[in-house]
């Protein structure tokens, strides 16, 4: 068995290795090669902590295995460590033997992020120029930093319910030579490409503050209850999912659905983009959603690869198992 | 995280240690200290496996985790490993993080005669002398082997669909001094205490086959469609299983109450036995039945013992994850 450790992650992964392992799951679940499990998600009724699984199984890329792990949300007070705790176990699909243990806090962020940046190169304008943030924690310095490798840049807007946080965002764009400037939601307009990636459980981003032709990528919403832009939002757009399933009963899409603006044929699957099925934005006045509800074979899918990075930098940690 | 190899279970895990954590676990249950998660359970396309987790939660005890894996048919004649390949995964349930990894190829052998076990020490008549086989494969040895310390048995009487599969409970009571005779199912009347463990989809031992103040233990029928025993045995017995949800939908009892022979409540948890809350037998004439459907929860408690007697033998393979 192949251990690669938490502490490993940073240095082994890349957003560039996060991308393609997602851009290539999304495609095989598309082309009905690949397919994610029921989740099981409970609450335990012990430190409120939030605990499950999300599996699933790749015939193209033979990945077999699940996530494990949840929300535990005394963690960083109580004790020091993160609240977000998940640890990603792979299978040898030929002989169900373990074939790796990987942790999973960091290559979560990565995985999400390269879900809304395959997005970007799928359905945004070629011209896209401004890039809108909706949030500002920790999650949206990731979102923020795989984006801009997407379009050429010049400007990122943001907007966060607490603008005191809006700074993480400035440090990312700066890094990246792009100027940051924060705006009412209003300002929005400006953007060409919008990501959201809040817990907001509220519509925050109006169907009337988004212009003809961008491309908005939701990335907060995985729960039922959870919202982040008006279903009238949907309606105008041509809304894409990573799976249609959990698009229309948790993600994003659940609310327009729910009001019968939108039905689940109007939802489709990014993979299919990237598969050359469907022929993706269509014209420079559309404006293109991507529901990103997060499935497990995306975890699995970056979690296999940074096992072979671990084995070809020879640090890949072996246990007789 | 530690680790507990597959090769380092035989040595470490007694079948005592097994039995006393299974007991625990039932009792929990019953109290409602512990719950199984929704299982997982699917046929992956590949190899023909069937492969899933089920999990569970134990507050009593601050037992989390699941066991993953399932059955790959192939692997014994393609590969030379066996085709029930599965393992634990423990988590910590004050933070989520990752506390052990356990092998579950033996410990699944090893809580599966627990079970039938703590039935026959909570059910069975004291003076419990005959003891019946059905079914003679791999996990009939170990049914045996455990059940063998529950009374002082005198005879061990077998059946199996294949007759030249006997000679494995024959060697498994002539290690343990009990003399064993083969017999056709109408012998099974001369048996105080039956147990059933194949893999059979239709009824193999009649309601006439069993006599008054039997205790049988149907260990065999995990899944929709599997059957050891006739309905009506059901309804001439006191019915107790693992858990009711189980038992009722994928255990034995599927048949009895799918034919309106018995109720769901007529299904008692052997738990509420262990813990007094049920009196248990109530007459040396009652037929009792224990429907043993197998639940996550029982795997998580024998690989939480193997860790605690890992660590105490100094066997656990530590790993900094």
């Amino acid at each position: 068995m192949i251990i690669v450790p938490e502490r490993e992650i940073a240095d082994l992964m890349t957003r560039e290795a996060a991308f393609e392992a997602v851009e290539r799951v999304f495609a095989a679940m598309a082309a009905g090669e690949a397919y994610n499990f029921p989740v099981v998600r409970e609450a335990i009724g012990h430190e409120d902590a939030l605990y499950g699984f999300k599996g699933g199984f790749d015939r193209s890329g033979l990945t077999l295995g699940l996530k494990a792990g949840g929300y535990w949300p005394h963690n960083l007070a109580k004790r020091g460590v993160i609240n977000h705790q998940s640890t990603v176990v792979l299978f040898d699909a030929d002989t169900g033997r373990v074939h790796a243990m990987v942790g999973g806090n960091l290559l979560t962020a990565l995985r999400t992020a390269a879900a809304s940046a395959v997005s970007i190169r799928y359905l945004a304008r070629e011209d896209a120029r401004v890039l809108g943030m909706i949030g500002a924690g920790h999650q949206a310095a990731f979102q923020l930093r795989a984006a801009l490798e997407q379009r050429r840049f010049e400007k990122v807007i943001g907007w966060n319910l607490n603008p005191e946080m809006l700074p993480n965002l400035e440090k990312v764009a700066e890094e990246a030579g792009v100027p940051f400037e924060a705006v009412e939601l209003g300002g929005m307009r400006e953007a060409d490409v919008i990501i959201s990636i809040t817990s907001s459980f509220e519509a925050i981003l109006g169907a009337d503050q988004v212009s003809p032709g961008t491309h908005v990528a939701c990335m907060g919403t995985d729960t039922k209850g959870k919202q982040e832009v008006a279903p009238g939002l949907l309606a105008r757009a041509v809304v894409f999912t990573d799976e249609v399933a959990q698009s229309v009963s948790i993600g994003e899409a659940q609310h327009a659905v729910a009001m019968g603006l939108i039905g689940e044929g109007d939802v489709q699957q990014l993979g299919a983009v990237i598969n050359g099925a469907h022929p993706g934005r269509r014209s420079a006045e559309e404006i293109t959603l991507f529901d990103g509800t997060g499935v497990g074979l995306q975890d699995l899918a970056v979690a296999s690869r940074v096992v072979e990075l671990a084995q070809e930098a020879g640090r890949a940690v072996m246990v007789d198992f």
